[in-house]
């Protein structure tokens, strides 16, 4: 097992793609599970280029249906069959999504060799996704010009350090150690009792990722993911186009920063830039004004956390 | 003007892309107007990469729903609206491609800010598509699994080649050098008439491209594409692996090479290669032995006609 998480940015652009650009689409590294963030165009090459591997993925979540968030789903899903992939796969995404799919499985005569789980999103709502040992994963409500969402992604109770000397010393046999991880005492063959605390140290703190997608300002989410060991914020415009940024229901680097900042979480990553700047570091440089520990997004760019 | 006409292959894999292989999708190049021939996802990618201007494409040709020749279209069309296009678009596809698009653009709430004029292509028939003064494309008939259309596309006639030594032996005036080269004649300001045949010799030659989608070998369409200058016949399988073309009603190397053949083509590129083979070679030369002027393409690949 990987303690670590990751967060492997496939796509970041808005809108349009380029040679070297793609819209938004990511995957995250959570306690050994992949979960693909939206899937613009292109998103499948992006995973071929980053070395992901399509069956390792068994949940997709879509943020909205503005096509750079979810052109290249249908793609992925296609390719996903002719790979001859048989496990479920569950997809979240906005309730509109799955007769768009269906539309074009049809038309192509497709009928697909495994199963979607599909669970459409609620508007409005923030509710739990998913609840499993490991993870919960919860959406967020973004305010943008269509229903949109984010997500939030919690690590649950991880088990406890297990003391290596203590291994040796008592002779644990392997069988009862995960039960010691898991907060449990160790009963000796003479019927001694060693406490848990004298075997084990604390766990490793609980991660989370908050993933803004498109969105205006919207202070209510501050409490939600406050803490959040990793944000992902869309910061479409800079201050000085914050005109453009309510027109669009977009945010500027400020105020992505702002969220970041109030809601106190360790790292801020932007990205979802227009296409009117040349260059990323002036947005990146305004964000930081507000919250230092951020970093632009590009493709190709991972995140330990 | 540029009197050369051109392919361009943006992509020519069969199913999914990889992060150098794109499904199938190009651009033809013919009297100075481009047309793009299937929009496999990345084709916008590919496009922008290959410098492919994307406001000077106002057709596009759509042969079937299969995803991999048409799941770029949204995409593209999406990114048209971004750029602020103005021009209507003229868009060949099959009848339910309409609806499919649709309901994309109503689940974002776009308006495009261009028209398309869509033409759906009707099934079992070989019918004239575009009629200009320049060009002509008719649709071709397919054979798979589902309704799929091939295209051809014929120069119309070309202007005479004005004799230069003529011009200035008889002070041509520039505007009837047109009217020249469509044919006239020359009237003098003494009333004397130069005829012609003594000022102009004959155009270039009429030039044609056949494009095949997906199909299974169908000797029908060998008379309708006869000394075309330039055919692309998918090509998925080997001549060993026959019995999966047939069960897929796609081609095998010799009957793409059987079709340029007979149908006695100047030059025959070959595409839309199964995954199952590491290398093209194996299947251009297996088409190499019936017909010998066979190139396998290549993303990027150009072919001068």
């Amino acid at each position: 097992m990987n303690s670590e998480n990751e967060l492997l940015i496939l796509g970041c652009g808005s809108a349009t793609p380029t040679s070297n650009r793609f819209p938004t689409s990511q995957v995250l590294r959570m306690r050994d599970q992949l979960f693909l963030v939206d899937c613009g165009e292109g998103a499948q090459i992006q995973m071929r280029r980053n070395h992901v591997k399509f069956g390792q993925i068994d949940h997709i979540f879509i943020s909205h249906l503005h096509g750079d968030h979810y052109f290249g789903l249908i793609g992925l899903l296609s390719s996903l069959h002719l790979l001859d992939r048989r496990k479920t796969l569950v997809l979240f995404g906005p309730p509109e999504l799955w007769s768009l799919l269906e539309i074009q499985f049809r038309a192509s005569g497709t009928r697909l060799k495994y199963e979607i789980d599909f669970r459409p999103l609620r508007p409005n709502t923030e509710e739990v996704l998913l609840d499993t040992k490991k993870i919960k994963v919860e959406s967020l409500v973004m305010k943008h010009s269509i229903d949109t969402w984010g997500f939030l992604f919690t690590e649950k109770s991880k088990p406890r350090n297990l003391i290596k000397s203590k291994i040796e010393e008592y002779n644990i046999p392997r069988y009862v150690r995960d039960q010691i991880k898991d907060g449990g005492d160790l009963t000796r063959d003479d019927g001694t009792i060693i406490p848990n605390s004298e075997l084990t140290t604390a766990p490793p703190p609980i991660k989370s990722y908050a993933y803004f997608s498109d969105t205006a300002y919207r202070p209510e989410n501050i409490e939600k993911v406050s803490g959040a060991d990793l944000m992902y914020h869309e910061t479409t415009f800079t201050d000085g186009d914050r005109d453009k940024a309510e027109k669009t229901l977009h945010s500027t680097t400020l105020q992505a920063a702002t969220m970041a900042s109030k809601a106190k979480v360790k790292k801020l990553v932007i990205g979802h830039f227009s296409a009117r700047y040349d260059d990323a570091s002036e947005l990146v440089n305004e964000a930081k004004s507000i919250f230092e520990a951020t970093e632009g997004a590009n493709e190709g760019a991972r995140y330990i956390f």
